[in-house]
């Protein structure tokens, strides 16, 4: 039987309690979400001793189903003050998932002024301080643990900027092969909730454990068979598996969706040259020259996943670390953040920027908005990939603009008296312009979470030509409720959202994962859209405790009166539209 | 007839318009707070092109009624996000009653780079370019003003940190004889809502104009001579005379409840040093080594007042410059928030940082909250009164520090990761810990405006002895709710809050004054109670319409659980308490 892990900061202890009934049939977000919401204050200050940080794996994470290995992390969020989750690849939810641990909560304050890190093993928690690993790059920390510990083991933890509680840090994780620490769990600034705790790193090794069980393994190997059919003959995989989410990168800007200079256009001329098709010619000629190099496209970001959208993006050939490795995984996300926000148009400058935010633990998107916030304030000049480098590294100094730059673009623009900032409840909004595309705009503005594409996901259908199960759902509020309530189901089962390109146009690939879930539960009938309203219930649950209400689910001023270039639109979703997700 | 003056930065017109039927009866507080509900949407970003500024002298001001010479200006706070007013004295209102203007409202933004001044005459506002004034000290400023323009004009309007949309931003007015910019509308950054409009200063010449007349010209003289005697003989007239409002600086240490050490203690050892009494000994001291020094206590801070508050602090004995004044006035809040708080216990040092905020045009209560937030982070040490000045110099700089410490103590310790911030609504509290003094807490939390003590200054009755009317309302709430309901009228009114001394237990003082605002009004009944809460529920109204609920009326977490020194006392206010102000 699995078991929650509660780790207490401030006694120092670790307990094995069993799953209350109420929670056994969720995992990932269903149970971050539902454990803050159950335990944490909603007026609880987010960096003091009474938030908590949960960590969990999806519900089906650690069996043989397929883009399984999803870890949540949740807790109440310094950046937005609403409940929040956040997900991300890499090792640890496996090995969490088979060390039987349903979900690790961390909670209070230690009294001394020690670091910790978590050492999971079989049966086992232990509290190791940590002092050593203070400030430390990512980079580094991963490679020391690796050495450190036996038995490749999974990392996930906070960097320089969740331990100097700034509202930019994620959650990162190890690469599969620990050659980056690019798995990021990045929104929401919960890497400072963890770094408040004083903890750096968990580290979870699964040696001698099992698999965890379906109840009824004949019915979960006959949905997992029809499941990776249907994702491996789905034509969104190759482009995935050749462009990764970069691929979006050329599709957005001919769009004119695509966010530029601090939101004031939708469309790059630098695009090209920071999108997944240079990635992967940059990748091919890299291969070409250097054949052991370990550039690459296709490549999964957990064992088991069949997709393989990551990518391992080699230094220029013209650089003298040419053939190297120098950041995994470039998402389009970074690179909208980081490149065309910006008007950042150099690869190797975006890379560089990723790979920094990467080393110190932030969020890429946040990092990229406060950025250009900081271009328009006139910090530095748009474009200028160098002096944002440069900007950039001041967050691991003493520099009080490193401070502001860690405390994300909202924030910053406060500091320096820019209104121009594009957030939703605090958090800088993804790569998505919501005047043209005005359904994840109402994702930004309803979802329980601030701004966030992964929240519900419209773009399937207003740009990618995915069609959602009900044609009728065309009215934007009915629209981006589908995908919220879809991306609850999927980011609590544990399944990979990319698995969604499948799932929602080829009934056979649904059927099967319905019944992998079936499968795990032991049930002969199992509501997605049930399953994943009482998710989004909860959470909308917590921030009405929080005092948020209806009159927070709106974008700055701008959005609404500053036509966007070349579309011209202007974010006028109607009220009515906006109340009716979650009426 | 008075008449509003709506000056539209977009068009740079401006309009007398007539008074509409339902502002008749309003005046300062009263008219801007309409106003705001009124025509700014709740929703708007406070420091966009949607908010708009509004002045007003009080409903009495410019006739001779006694200490009536407020200003009152208004707008959507960017450091609460909630309705604000602040009021100050100095000689703008009498001249702005006396110019026949009931409110100045300033809307929307210039297309252009330009700055401008505002001048009014009789019967004409003009528009008046004012580049070369940017980013100029205040001294420097009024001094320039008065050179320029005739009849030793009232001035007021924002200085470098307004023009930066500095949240910590207040609204300046000049001294009566223009020797200092120490009068201050300080509170919720509306010096940044000024600045966001390209306005620097509003100039009023009041040549030719006669007083506001009272309906009842006959009534109006009996209450006014009444009030005048009931404010001359009251026992506190001599106490603020003396020693002014820091005449409370050794009461508060006494008592416990001196905000010390950033909120960590309730008393400071160095208080004698920075009190009431210490500047009086210095300013007497002077004036035997100086006898044409301008060093004194007991000045009127507007023409007309008979009490006397204010103060004129010279340099140091030992000062090269002894015998000048370094700052007017120096105020209790002040010497709290940049001394006890800071522990700073140099008298020269604390008058030169409330030399520096009046200088850039910063609200010292905020500034001090936030250099004690600066030391609390360890960016200095506590009690370092020099490397203070260093610091609060930066605001004029380009340093991203002086940025931060514009942006007020919430945001300054977001950026340092300290949670340790005393503040209400994101505005920090002034010199009443509410701990051991319950009451100003119930303020702090259900006012309107923020964490504010002048908006139901419950201390009269917690420490300073004055009984409210009814001696029943001993409650924490009921007590609150009968200052804030109090001072919505007096400020709306216009007279100065320490009228409230006599008012509160001379009740033919009050006679005196009810019958002064009937015989302005002209009516025959006059209920303060109903016209204060009125005035209070728009303010209410305009925050629930802005998002705010009874859910953000809380202070943070640590003045729950942290006793403080000595009295050992948490806010314990019972909910219920809280929930009946406004019930």
């Amino acid at each position: 039987m699995s078991k929650i892990v509660r780790i207490n900061m401030n006694k120092l202890s670790s307990e094995w309690e069993n799953v209350p009934k109420n929670y056994v049939h969720l995992g990932g977000r269903g149970i971050t979400s539902a454990i803050v919401a159950n335990e944490v204050d909603p007026l609880a200050e987010p960096l003091g001793p009474k938030n908590k940080f949960v960590a969990a794996p999806g519900f089906i994470t650690g069996t043989t189903a397929p883009s399984t290995g999803r870890l949540s992390v949740g807790g109440k969020s310094p950046l937005t003050g609403t409940i929040k989750e956040a997900n991300a690849g890499g090792l640890s939810a496996q090995k969490l998932a088979r060390l039987g641990i349903k979900a690790l909560i961390i909670e209070g304050f230690p009294e001394g002024d020690d670091w910790y890190n978590i050492y999971l093993t079989k049966g086992r928690c232990e509290l190791v301080k940590a002092n050593e690993f203070v400030n430390m790059g990512l980079y580094d920390l991963i490679n020391r643990l690796w050495k450190k510990y036996p038995n490749k083991p999974g990392i996930f933890g906070c960097g320089i900027a969740g331990q100097q509680l700034m509202f930019s840090a994620g959650i990162f994780g190890n690469n599969p092969d620990n050659s980056d620490p690019g798995r990021y769990a990045a929104r929401g600034g919960l890497g400072a909730v963890l770094g408040s705790k004083r903890i750096i790193a968990i580290i979870t090794d699964d040696t001698d454990c099992a698999r965890p069980k379906p109840k009824n393994p004949e019915l979960f190997e006959i949905g997992r068979k029809k499941l990776v059919k249907g994702l491996l003959k789905h034509e969104a995989r190759e482009a995935l598996r050749d462009y990764g989410t970069e691929g979006l990168m050329n599709v957005m800007n001919e769009s004119g969706g695509l966010p530029t200079r601090n939101w004031r256009k939708g469309s790059f001329e630098g695009a090209g040259k920071i999108s997944g098709e240079a990635i992967r010619e940059l990748v091919d000629k890299t291969k070409e020259k250097f054949p052991k190099s370990q550039a690459r496209t296709g490549w999964p970001c957990n064992p088991g996943c069949v997709i393989g959208c990551a990518n391992k993006v080699p230094y220029p050939l013209n650089h003298k670390k040419a053939g190297a490795i120098q950041v995994s995984t470039l998402e389009y996300e970074t690179a909208m953040a980081l490149g065309s926000l910006c008007e950042i148009d150099s690869l190797y400058h975006l890379a560089e920027l990723n790979r920094i935010c990467n080393d110190l633990g932030l969020d890429t998107i946040e990092a990229g908005n406060t950025l250009a916030v900081a271009m328009e304030a006139g910090v530095l000049e748009f474009g200028d990939g160098a002096g944002a480098i440069k900007l950039l590294n001041k967050v691991k100094t003493k520099d009080p603009v490193g401070r502001l730059l860690g405390l994300g673009a909202l924030r910053f623009g406060q500091a320096y008296g820019v209104t121009h900032v594009g957030h939703a409840k605090g958090q800088s909004l993804p790569a998505f312009d919501p005047r043209p595309l005005k359904g994840i705009g109402v994702t930004y503005v309803t979802s329980p979470q601030g701004g966030d594409h992964t929240e519900g996901y419209t773009i399937f259908s207003e740009i990618e030509g995915v069609n959602p199960v009900d044609p009728r759902d065309k009215a934007k509020g009915d629209l981006s409720r589908f995908y919220q309530v879809f991306t609850a189901f999927i980011d609590s089962i544990g399944y990979c959202l990319f698995t969604a390109y499948a799932l929602l146009e080829d009934p056979l690939a649904k059927e099967g994962m319905l019944e992998t879930v079936r499968a795990m539960l032991g049930v002969e009938e199992f509501d997605l859209e049930t399953y994943g309203m009482a998710i989004l219930e909860i959470e909308n649950d917590f921030n009405k405790r929080a005092g948020f209400s209806e009159l927070d689910n709106r974008l700055p001023d701008f959005f609404y009166t500053e036509p966007l270039p070349p579309t011209n639109e202007v974010f006028d979703v109607p009220d009515s539209e906006i109340k009716k997700v979650f009426k």
